[in-house]
């Protein structure tokens, strides 16, 4: 089980990787073919990897010269030999050119994967932040 | 596989009836006592089976004589033989006592779920809608 949690952290670990980097193929590569994504923003879902490659290519794009560091806190892992399911709270946290932070947000952030020949591949994954009842607007600091 | 799919299909139609008949001990008969839950609504999580008798008693008891509807759309099963992951579209409808629509909203939601002695049970679930990038206001119809 810990040789197969340090493999799900790989997956954790080369997303952050590949947006600090703004690298859409090496985010993608962590993806199945058939994903199926519940992301926080406007759609409900994205299926298939090309849909999937927009919204990165979309995402990167808009980046312009800032930088994205993601954390990860809390990570849990229950796994069987071949799907697991991670779950762990995210920060994006964006920096200008000169280092300087811009914004931050939180996230909560579920990945189902399943084993592959090239390694665990997420095949679904769940993004959100809870909505304010009053307002219904999205909450983007974890209290 | 497909005996498998019929024992969650069992859990989606438990939650279901639970809801409908506002039974809390019901609906929380499909939670493992350790559950993690990344709910919409205010907070970033539940831990732990007692902090969500909380929510679910809280939710019953705010319906008054309201009964709701709850339906599963295009409910999709990844399973091995001790872990298991669903995603689906759910839908709440509130209806007055004579039978009215008084409102409904979508969700997407995200189970994940392990084989225990007495059948799966649910030990993280995700539930969301879409965030709107404009007035950062969750949607709640499925387009």
């Amino acid at each position: 089980m810990n040789e197969l949690k340090k493999q799900i952290q790989e997956v954790f670990d080369g997303y952050k990787s590949a947006v600090f980097e703004k690298d859409a193929e090496a985010f993608l590569s962590h993806y199945t073919e058939d994903i199926h994504i519940f992301d926080l923003w406007e759609k409900w879902s994205y299926e298939g990897i090309d849909a999937w490659r927009g919204m990165v290519t979309g995402w990167f794009g808009s980046l312009g010269d800032e930088k994205v560091i993601v954390d990860f806190d809390d990570i849990q892992v229950n796994a069987s030999d071949d799907i697991a399911i991670a779950h762990a709270y995210i920060t994006y946290k964006a920096l200008s050119v000169d280092g300087q932070e811009l914004r931050s947000m939180n996230n909560r952030l579920t990945l189902a994967l399943k084993r592959t020949k090239s390694g665990w591949k997420i095949f679904h994954q769940h993004s959100s932040a809870p909505i304010d009842g009053d307002t219904l607007k999205v909450m983007f600091k974890r209290a």
